[in-house]
């Protein structure tokens, strides 16, 4: 239960601020609006998340991860004409990355500072969501958590629950469930994304309502 | 000038959880992603609240609150096929007992705080519009706050500070009043529901723009 | 580096809440929600700028800006007649003088706590365009930051940078350069503003995309 390891956040960071320079590509936006894009996309879940548990900000105490991020937008503008064709899918991707990364960084975290494993999931579950929410409302899109046809909010949800249920179980192996977590995740969203996986009607509001 | 009754909070989180499922509903969301919407919509105000008040956020010292924000949630999603056909209506009226609810609850708490009047006011009107705020963003809509075509802010912000004077009053007579100004902001939020009630035109911007 | 000076402040929280009330307009709302929009878009900003900085909220210390602002609120409601041919143009200006305000107040406090330039640079940055964007999205729009076709995450940008280099290089003029900035930024946005001036398409997102 220490810090999370830099190599998450690296990972996590790199990949939010990919998906913000990405979502604003769509804007036709210029390179400045994209970087600020892709920075607040990169930071803002871990801003809601400090200020939740009430602890100095990240980048406020070292603004290292702020350079990561615009580091990450520079390389995805410059890159951006190669993956034209398919931006929207690297979108999808970018951004479960790194809600994977964020939300097991955050539960470490949320665990460190001695919250509750409910607390952690919760923690785990915002971080992770709230800098993807922030990029889509700043480019006019209905937030991706909710709107999402195939499923977004089951692969982190679910895998925020095992990550803490098995750091509870097994304390020891930090590391190791931190990459189960992690797979779990990004391979969850990677299939839901490929099929358009959903839950049966019956466990979906309003069923048939089309039909009527 | 106690913390809020426990009564008052049940209340509130409930009715702001079934508010954010039937929002969820009108996208044909799942299971899941219809419990975050509740969740949030039902923690959302509040988790603010303490934030801006620089105390710890209630939901991280006492999980409780999120547990019956959960099964509240459970409830409309089972009940939600009886009610379908004034989803919409229920959606209005499950708001408006959150708002009135949650603005008493956040008032007795900044004044007991020991923040001015005009503070506690500011604070039951944020806290009861944030969550429906949060609500209406992540399911892609407008507002309602601003959008709603019937008064909204009027009910609350008028029965804030009806609150907070007869709390100035005559201090010893805090439940009761807290009744008085529930029973004010439901009423009146319910009577523009039903009919539509809104300012005369010179008291709202931009009289006549429609007929240039 | 001292607190920000208090005409600077009257200066920002009066055209952000302006700003508001032309917003709100454009929805033909009433009085009171026009003042609940102005205010929420003068105080947003520095709530978010004094929760990120963990410090007492200003608005929660001190009431009297809030007094400002529904002041501000008031005169904008019963002048509205006048410009109302000039609407839009009247709230881009009002936008940019409160953006340039804000982010010298912002950066000036950053700093006056100790922080470094970076992180000044940024919390200008965002105490500036936060009120902003809580507007728009309040009133159904796309936050004016991206969606706007002309440059403005530019100026505000360049402005805050150029302020913290010469407050570096020369301390003693701390007056003198927060009016340079202030110029600067508001006069760049105006140009942008008056001109349609943007980025050449190279240092844009995907260049010839429309002509496809």
């Amino acid at each position: 239960m220490t810090d999370p390891p830099i190599f998450i956040v690296v990972v996590g960071v790199a990949a939010f601020a990919i998906s913000g320079v990405i979502a604003g590509a769509r804007q036709d936006a210029n390179i400045l609006t994209v970087f600020v894009l892709g920075v607040v996309t990169a930071i803002g879940g871990g801003t809601l998340r400090d200020i939740i548990l009430n602890i100095p900000v990240f980048w406020v105490r070292d603004f290292t991860v702020v350079w990561l991020a615009i580091l990450a937008c520079l390389v995805a503008f410059l890159f951006s004409s190669i993956f034209r064709e398919k931006m929207w899918k690297v979108l999808l991707y970018a951004d479960a990355i790194g809600v994977a990364f964020f939300s097991v960084a955050a539960i470490d975290k949320t665990l460190a500072l001695g919250h509750s494993g409910e607390v952690a999931v919760i923690m785990g579950f915002v971080t992770a969501c709230t800098g993807g929410i922030i990029r889509d409302l700043l480019t006019g899109r209905p937030p991706m958590m909710i709107a999402s046809e195939e499923l977004f909010v089951t692969p982190v949800l679910i895998g925020a629950i095992l990550y803490v249920l098995l750091l509870d179980i097994a304390p020891q192996y930090t590391t190791q469930w931190s990459i189960v977590a992690i797979c779990f995740m990004t391979g969850f969203r990677g299939i839901a994304i490929e099929t358009g996986l959903q839950f049966p009607k019956w466990l979906r509001m309003r069923p048939g309502k089309r039909a009527e």
